[in-house]
């Protein structure tokens, strides 16, 4: 099946929104099969919104439209729809009855506007809107198949995800299944090198790459009659990614680095604490973004400023002005005052010159020590990092993350031997 | 002028790419004043890229298009538009010059496909790309203005401002001129109701509302025909903004709250330090962001665990017991500590409930204390934030910041009154 899709709102011609809308809408429809061949966004115009809808449903099986379905003036997709097809505007009772309870319960008063969202194209089914006024609606004429959904991400997702997914994967022939497998601390090209044979012969399962972040996610999809035959398809060929690619691999899931790390973490009930000069907590905040971190994360400190690495840490301030705070020594002293200061088993530092300003002829713009400790083992690393200052920053995050992670990993082996 | 963006690239598609490319694009142009009224995105295709094109073409005035300048067998773009306008190719000689010298100065060696990037449609104008391999072109014929510009935001970006806006601007009628009014601690709809009578009968200047990262901003625009009279439109429009969202307006010139914060503090040489427990990091990390930040913000603390709120911060284990980390005493005693530990004349603290878990009927998830300190002057504000783990820590910490900056601006008043 061919789709297009149809983003419908001013504010994405304004530049006010940036289109994620469109972006998931591929990502999920790509993963059942369904192509997309071109999509498209218009303002709140029906003349040009009539055209366009009707020049796409000439062209494409599926049209999935987003936006216009508000209460105000300027929200015309279902009429305009309606209009293209020649079909008239019913009233559904039942969303008549939702909208008039859900005002109450907000003890707003619903105006007449607010009824134009019980309007829907004639012969069409009512997609409902757990997170919203306006529902969307699913029009099957002529072998094409119309979703019209609301804007807004959050009532957008779940609808794509309840019904518009569901749908069409029952359409298409056999089911289709991904394995999401994500690597860290290989470049884009790299990673693509090493499995290009696979890349170019790929049908199914079929083989998508992801990059951002720091992460690069391959996805491994794969179609077949039942689970058998997908699993079959897909198991030597995520099996061959993750042989080649295999000091590389953080998550068969999909997960990130700070995900991965909590989890191996929680799982070892091992402690961690972290000491962060220019990632500047970025490190904490990545890992307090998972729940139930609490239990093994045990304290961070920011020491931008050598007083605080001094005071906070221990740092001597003879490292301090003999090698300077960009140095080795001084992540394994942060290292040092994070054990004394917390007790914790493993530790994390990141001590470098983000930029744009403190660069030097031998410690230039992008110079990174990352330090990690397991038990009474430390590793230092050194880092040049090309690119501006939240680069720089967000690249030792991730890097110091993934050191951890294998540390933690080589540790156990080790003493496990 | 009437626009029409063309991104061109399967990853579009395929939802790998978010297209932050149109999003950037519609902005710079409707600063301008040229309206965009289309955006497509098609794949790697040149049937579907002709007959798209020659659409576009035959609807707009401003056609620009992004992608399908690289040396592979899919970059089809110029060769097609050259094909839709009954145009031959011709090689540049000096773009031809350039790429060898390129491919020279770094040892990789040159393939036939490259000179691929030397081929513009007959007369074409050269738009240089100092940031890729690949330059753009303009085309004018039949008073329409073409812009064939590269995919990668890193190198269509400059090509936007140095080449695709000023040549535009100079089309128009007089100068534009835009002013943008940023105002934290309120809601997108709330904001706008106190100026709606501006918003509802805007034409010159206009003004349009972003909303996102819990930041309002208000881009007023004025078209004109010299500086003096765009400055006289502008002016009583962004007073009257700037006047009635008053308690709100952190910047006019479209800074994020964490960059007011960092120049206030540097301004007045205060120093700062963080205690964060529910944020864990986010406060730091924006700080750390600001570049030169380092000559205020003192040390920052992650005391998630209570274990951590005691030990660093000498929170006390009678109120971790009796009224639980999440409560105005800890916030305040947090901040004591900072006090203590690092004699930053500023500190702020957070602690509250980020959620799934946690939560209790007298303390649901949402609820954040936030302390700000200023001199021995101390606040705290309780908080109920709505919304997943992430949106309560994302809107604690705007939060915070937002506080700081406004302790910081009525301390002064006082101590100078």
């Amino acid at each position: 099946m061919r789709a297009a899709l149809l983003n419908i709102g001013t504010e994405l011609l304004m530049g006010y929104t940036v289109n994620t809308n469109a972006t998931y809408m591929a990502s999920q429809l790509t993963e059942i099969g369904v192509g997309v061949y071109e999509q498209v966004s218009i303002g709140d115009n029906p003349n040009r919104l009539k055209e366009t809808f009707k020049r796409l449903y000439e062209a494409y099986d599926v049209i999935i439209t987003t936006g216009g379905l508000g209460p105000t003036q300027d929200d015309l997709t279902k009429e305009t729809i309606a209009d293209a097809l020649d079909l008239s505007m019913h009233e559904s009772p039942q969303v008549k009855e939702d909208l008039i309870a859900f005002f109450e319960s907000y003890q707003v008063e619903m105006t007449d506007n607010n009824l134009r969202q019980a309007q829907f194209p004639r012969g069409s089914f009512i997609l409902k809107n757990p997170h919203g006024t306006a529902p969307g609606c699913y029009l099957k004429r002529d072998d094409k198949h119309v979703f019209i959904l609301p804007g807004p991400p959050r009532e957008m997702i779940p609808m794509m995800e309840d019904h518009v997914i569901p749908r069409l994967a029952k359409l298409q022939d056999g089911l289709f299944k991904s394995v999401y497998i994500t690597c860290v601390g290989i470049g884009e090209s790299s990673a693509e090198d090493k499995i290009l044979d696979l890349i170019m012969t790929q049908s199914n399962p079929t083989i998508a790459t992801y990059a951002g972040d720091g992460h690069i996610t391959f996805r491994v999809t794969a179609n077949g009659g039942d689970k058998g035959e997908v699993e079959g398809l897909l198991e030597p060929v995520v099996d061959a990614i993750r042989d080649r690619l295999s000091d590389y691999v953080i998550s068969l899931e999909g997960k990130k680095i700070h995900q991965v790390l909590a989890d191996a973490l929680m799982e070892k009930k091992w402690s961690l604490a972290t000491a962060e000069s220019c990632t500047g907590g970025k490190i904490a905040e990545r890992l307090v973004s998972v729940s139930g971190v609490s239990s093994v994360y045990k304290a961070g400190f920011v020491t931008y400023s050598n007083e605080a690495k001094m005071k906070q840490l221990g740092v001597s301030d003879v490292s301090l002005s003999s090698v300077g705070a960009v140095s080795e020594e001084v992540a394994v002293e942060m290292l040092m005052g994070l054990k004394r200061e917390t007790d914790a088993f493993v530790g994390i530092s990141t001590t470098g010159i983000a930029g744009p300003t403190g660069g030097s002829p031998t410690k230039p713009v992008g110079l990174v020590y990352i330090g990690t400790r397991v038990g009474d083992d430390i590793r230092i690393t050194r880092h040049e990092f090309k690119g501006n200052r939240e680069r720089v920053r967000e690249r030792s995050t991730i890097s110091a993350l993934n050191q951890c992670l294998r540390h933690m990993k080589e540790y156990k082996s080790i003493t496990n031997a």
